[in-house]
């Protein structure tokens, strides 16, 4: 199978049409047109095998989350999506996994009304790049550099879910036969970018990113950029029964805590704009969650109920660490 | 060295201002405007480690190429290069090389304006993604599709010599202590995109394509799409001095109809439009040569100058072929 059949392959199962696309896949690059008044948004994100995803995750679910990491990046700006491109490398021209990624990919693609506009694919060792388009008015994007001190912090959705998920995989290769693991499982291998909510949030949320690398390290990052710290209440952590119904409270806290690849956003509001951006958040899908606060003091600090630092030392995963 | 650290040596090298970028690295998504008028151009390119390049390349001429063969394919489409995101995957956080790396890719992104916006640094086996972003204005953008019947078949620079050097550097790593192997493993290492080259061909060439799997296969492309044939006058296609003093007539010859990586572009011109076309593209650099015509019949046949089919049986380099 030569090069140009694989894309083939792909292009059949992705084919979304789009008026802003000029030229789509078949020339040197796509040609395309960003509205008026519209900012571009890009993000680029790569998975490799045996170390974003198990080397045995299903093709499909490879490609749904491929592109969800990317599209949870455009979520956590409050862009919308438009359009990506996939650079895939395979170890041999493999037709039918590469269908199956395919569908994972077109699937989720479909639900957010995004085309592929152009790719490569490569022989070497499984993994791709996928770089992703948004747009999104201009002076409207969810910045992580805007947290003040005062405003209180939210997470969409339930934390750990996906860490725990990583971890019933790695104990067992048939931990899905049981619905509570089958639903972390799900929650590892096909994340759910919360687009609509950062959409919900423009104009609204001071400050947001994806929680890719744990929520510690996460919210570490807008501390960092916005000039601030912040305060967690670890009890009000949301998690899922899934989550309650398998791990005990020590563990199910780191998982809280540090646990990546949930792609929940992670955002923060002035008080006087809770309630109307809550609203607006619930009727968009995951629900959100106050979990903390923004304080002067920099870093990020975690408490119990009783007001007991429960900081651990680790913040959340890093590659290369 | 974490992810973080490595990103920050990348961004050191790349710190190209542009207008146009409202916010760059260090966010969830860049930011970016489009000009009024202009269309953005994307195109993705990966580069594997022993696939693409040898692994012995040095990581300065590796950071030049990956961005070379991008950049490669928006002067195909005629296009002004703006932005760039870099997905880099490393085997493990050596920083030397990595610093080396961006050297290369900053000083060609340098001579181009170009601007890095964005990116990911993952471990595993070497290997990178570039997706680049470029303007052409509506209308203008050189594609594949428009080669007629009668119109003239052209290259710019020189033929083969990527596909020369590396034959060389596979013979013997120390190949490049002779000064002409030395120019064509340079032609393989530092590929020169020709962007002024396409944008001096906009609104003139009635199709381009660059010429990265070799000129039979890149030139079968443009055929393909144009719903035509060609045909090639061997004894027309330009040689450097390198690949003269180097290789023999049969060998220079497979080098320069089926040797990839040139990136050199290959486009097609309407009789009338030829000597203001040339005008123009000799001002702009590597020149351009007449190597044939466009034909009725289906395919890209070569010839001699005294008629002879010379067409091989195998049109270039596929991957997965």
């Amino acid at each position: 199978v030569a090069e140009f059949d694989l894309i083939d392959v792909i292009r059949a199962r992705c084919a979304l049409a789009r008026d802003d696309v000029h030229t789509g896949i078949g020339d040197d690059a796509a040609l395309l047109a960003v509205p008026a008044g519209q900012l571009l948004a890009v993000s680029t994100d790569t998975l490799i095998a045996g170390v974003h995803f198990p080397a045995s995750t299903a093709a499909f679910d490879v490609g749904w989350k491929a592109l969800a990491v990317n599209l949870s990046d455009l979520a956590a700006m409050g862009a919308s999506p438009a359009w990506a491109t996939l650079a895939l490398t395979l170890p041999h021209a493999d037709e039918q996994w590469v269908a199956g990624f395919a569908d994972g990919f077109a699937t989720l693609a479909g639900q957010h009304d995004l085309a592929l506009v152009g790719g490569d694919t490569t022989q070497g060792p499984l993994g791709m790049t996928v770089t992703v388009h948004g747009f999104v008015p201009h002076g409207m994007a969810l910045l992580r550099r805007g947290a003040r001190v005062g405003d209180q912090v939210f997470v969409t959705g339930t934390l750990g879910d996906a860490a725990a998920g990583l971890r019933l995989v790695q104990q067992s290769p048939d931990a899905g036969s049981q619905p509570s693991a089958r639903a972390l499982i799900e929650r590892l291998n096909r994340p759910t970018p919360r687009v609509a909510q950062g959409r919900a949030l423009r104009g609204r949320a001071t400050a947001c990113i994806d929680i890719s690398d744990g929520l510690l390290a996460d919210l570490t990052h807008v501390c960092t950029a916005s000039g601030v710290g912040a305060e967690i209440d670890i009890d009000a952590l949301p998690a899922s029964a899934a989550m309650l119904a398998l791990f005990a409270l020590d563990e199910r806290r780191i998982l809280q805590l540090s646990g990546g690849d949930d792609y929940e956003l992670c955002f923060t509001l002035n008080e006087s704009d809770v309630a109307a951006a809550l609203q607006e958040s619930a009727g968009s899908g995951a629900g959100a969650t106050r979990i903390g606060r923004i304080v002067a003091e920099p870093g990020v600090s975690v408490r119990d109920r009783d007001g007991r630092s429960m900081t651990p030392a680790r913040l959340g995963w890093e590659h290369f660490a």
